[in-house]
């Protein structure tokens, strides 16, 4: 997709391919895997999210919410956490893959969608190992998935060795092209040979099974500690020239932005999609109902509804202010590190849960007394799925002269304004969950306030936001006794500003 | 996103955002809409296609497939072409939109949140108007709808001509600026002020109504061919130096390639995601029917369910290579006209209605005596949905020195095979369907036999090309009489392909 650098180039042009950009080389069949990869961003992205399906679709009344019916919806809720998580896992080993295979042709675009086929057959093969913990074909079919993931992946590395103008121009022009598909290998097959093994066990001792393939996540995390441990004890060896550096399942390894992106906006896209088509689900209303029912006034019958698309509107709200801050963020963001990836993952798949969170809500009509905990549980789903952009911000701050641009670090003219926006959804939903502790009775009222509110923060932000600051050195000021001007005007604001260090530069 | 071209600029950064991209120009607040309209296309792809659920939901049962029975299943599924029709008409008008707005800031990425809400709802308002067909309130909430968004895109373009730093290049430098403000606000409020006017007359005369919001989608044409004959019976005007390109809702108007490309991707990918779906929601076997159905044996309650596997794998394997069709199609593409954009568009409707062909084929096991229905109902889906790819694929040809890459063109050397590529799906699955005409007692083992051979057709389609023109070469040098040879090899060589110019070069 042409930028807006390549743009400009050729402005009486709309719609035209960017000349500088080669799609087709005819001779060699090779092509950009730039859209092939956008392709599977989304599918892997919509896989892993619409595997909240099975838990909103779990009927709760609340004469039958006991423990039992409790214990359900929670074991539904991991399962749906886990297999986002491992779904997105398999994304990331998958922008791994393709950061060694620079461009692609014919095969090894179908090589891919055998690698989707494989990846999309996870979330069904973990749910029955789930709902079978101590079958063996439940453990033995997830494995085998896990497997022929691998194995399709080796296939695409091998292919693209064997072709060495598929490679990257990082890996094609190395001197140590077989040291590096060793190591590209090693790193692929990793997780497959454990659940190999696992597969083996679960034929008699099902908990070592189980053991290993947990081993596949935690091993890249504990090797990583040993070696750190290795280099304090023996002291730190040379990073060897040769070494793929993206391809160490390291945390602080950068991972491709534009993929995170991608993925990203898959997720925030199927969950607004999965709002709209629970109403579209349930809220027509049947004519014969309304024949009946409200003597045939179809209006009586919306508004009967009414809650549900008060519920609607207020969660489309949500998701699409969360995608604008998650957008607003990686504007800044040069580059994305594994430990951003990570904490990415974990506030997607709390997005993920927000459908969840609109269906509670929008029971208030049927089922009053549930009210109080539906709000705080839609309030719970909220925190924690913006209280993980915040985290993102935080591991971005800590290698700030790598990941972020110059304007967002700390002391930088837009880092309060960025701040400011990172925290208003984590802020408010804690201040309303707070409020619901207070004044439970009115817990509907004081969520939908909410929910209106927020978006016209987000409006005023800039503005709010400088009157906050013109509020702060206003009390500054008073707090500070008067101290009487020396020199020219300009030396006495150059010098008030080196006191106060701390204050932004004005938004 | 970086195309091939600027990650060769700097192959030592892996995952950085290419220099050349300043997404935040932190002076004016403005950002690149590069990841915006992505997302735009990610929500309104899968708006459009998951409005196959209720199709697919509709159950049906062979005892009580009668004429309503019938009647049901073609209104809706002729509700879901017609939704998905007048969504890509919205997205069209979207990527219209945002070729005037060259940049964005924050206040347009929120008012662009507002307008994909909008969007999100005419699904709804149509499936209650269809419900409701003389019910006033259906007709106008449908109209409120599009009016709705009608004003929010004005709000847009207002915004974007009161800060020209966001316009696009072409428009900014443009010395009559007002003029196309006012085209551009003529063009996206015509359909709006019709449906108010249709939303007036379902107060007291329901067809009119009708008969004005049909127009909405007939009028560009209509007002096109007025002009064609205008032109032939006055004479060509000059077109007006300041016409806004692109805005004129013309067919030969060039559309965005890469947000065709990105809807296509959405809807490819969720038609994927909802063949999985089916599998997760009914394929996970309950452990209480394991235990006393089966013995406790999951694998044969897995066996049991075979059926269901295969029709997975086979109709992913569709998606998959129809969506690889249409990327190899558009690799060759340079220019998307508005043809080809509306073209693409009922191709991908009946790629959305793959699910209700997956539905049908994997209840094979349940109800065999409507196995030749159910095969013929695939074929037909398949080949509607691939036929239309051909037809984009003509409409370029039509204008192939605008619209397609020197290589695909009629006598280029990679034309046969962009042809054969894109030739598959239709043969094959006409000949499915004229073999269960046959052979209506292996309609089964046909339809799978075809799943199975066309990705491996494609695989080794090029051998297959290569033997064919090979043997056509054969037969021709056969038929025409034996020639003396007169001079060199070369000579003869040359004649010879003279004599022969509709055999393609070889591939």
């Amino acid at each position: 997709m042409s930028g807006p650098g390549t743009s400009e180039q050729e402005p009486s042009v709309q719609g035209d391919s960017p000349p500088g950009r080669r799609d087709e080389d005819a001779g060699e069949g090779t092509q950009s895997s730039h859209r092939m990869l956008g392709f599977s961003d989304a599918l892997l992205s919509i896989i892993a999210t619409v595997m909240i399906l099975p838990v909103t679709h779990t009927e709760i009344s609340p004469e039958q919410f006991d423990r039992s019916m409790q214990r359900l919806l929670a074991t539904r809720i991991a399962v749906y956490l886990m297999t986002f998580l491992i779904v997105t896992g398999a994304w990331a080993a998958h922008t791994r893959l393709f950061q060694v295979v620079g461009k692609i042709d014919d095969t090894l675009a179908l090589l891919n969608l055998a690698c989707m086929m494989t990846i999309t057959f996870l979330p069904y093969t973990f749910a029955l190992m789930v709902t079978f913990p101590d079958v063996t074909l439940g453990i033995f079919l997830f494995c085998v998935c896990v497997i022929t993931i691998g194995a399709v992946q080796a296939l695409i590395v091998g292919y693209a060795f064997y072709f060495p103008h598929l490679l990257s121009p990082q890996i094609r022009c190395s001197a140590h092209r077989a040291l590096c598909r060793r190591q590209v290998l090693r790193i692929i097959l990793r997780g497959p040979v454990l659940c190999l093994l696992a597969a083996v066990f679960s034929l008699f001792f099902f908990p070592m099974s189980y053991l290993l393939m947990a081993s596949v996540v935690f091993l890249p995390y504990v090797s990583k500690a040993a070696s750190w441990c290795k280099d304090r004890l023996v002291g730190r060896t040379e990073p060897t020239a040769h070494r793929v550096e993206f391809f160490t399942l390291d945390l602080h390894e950068p991972l491709s932005k534009e993929r995170v992106e991608a993925f990203s906006d898959g997720v925030y896209a199927i969950v607004a999609t999965l709002l709209i088509l629970d109403i579209c689900a349930d809220s027509i209303p049947d004519p014969k109902a309304v024949a009946s029912d409200f003597g045939g006034s179809l209006l009586a019958a919306l508004g009967a509804r009414g809650p549900r698309f008060l519920a609607y509107f207020g969660s489309f709200a949500t998701v699409g202010l969360l995608w604008f801050t998650h957008h607003s963020l990686f504007l800044h963001v040069r580059k994305a590190t594994g430990a951003m990836g990570l904490l990415n993952a974990l506030s997607l798949a709390f997005v993920g849960g927000l459908p969840l969170a609109y269906q509670q809500t929008s029971a208030f009509a049927r089922q009053p007394r549930d009210e109080l905990e539906r709000v705080r549980l839609s309030c719970a789903i909220i925190f924690l799925a913006s209280i993980f952009q915040v985290a993102i911000w935080t591991a971005a701050l800590l290698r700030e002269a790598e990941t972020l641009r110059p304007a967002v670090r700390f002391g930088g003219p837009e880092h309060t304004f960025m701040l400011a926006k990172l925290a208003l959804y984590p802020c408010t939903s804690l201040l309303a969950f707070a409020a619901t502790c207070l004044l439970s009775r009115f817990s509907t009222f004081i969520f939908h306030l909410t929910q209106i509110a927020v978006p016209c923060g987000f409006l005023l932000l800039r503005l709010l936001l400088r009157l906050a600051l013109a509020g702060l050195r206003g009390l500054q000021g008073l707090a500070r006794p008067a101290r009487p001007q020396r020199g020219p005007p300009g030396e006495a604001a150059a010098s008030a500003d080196v006191q106060s260090p701390l204050l932004p530069a004005p938004c």
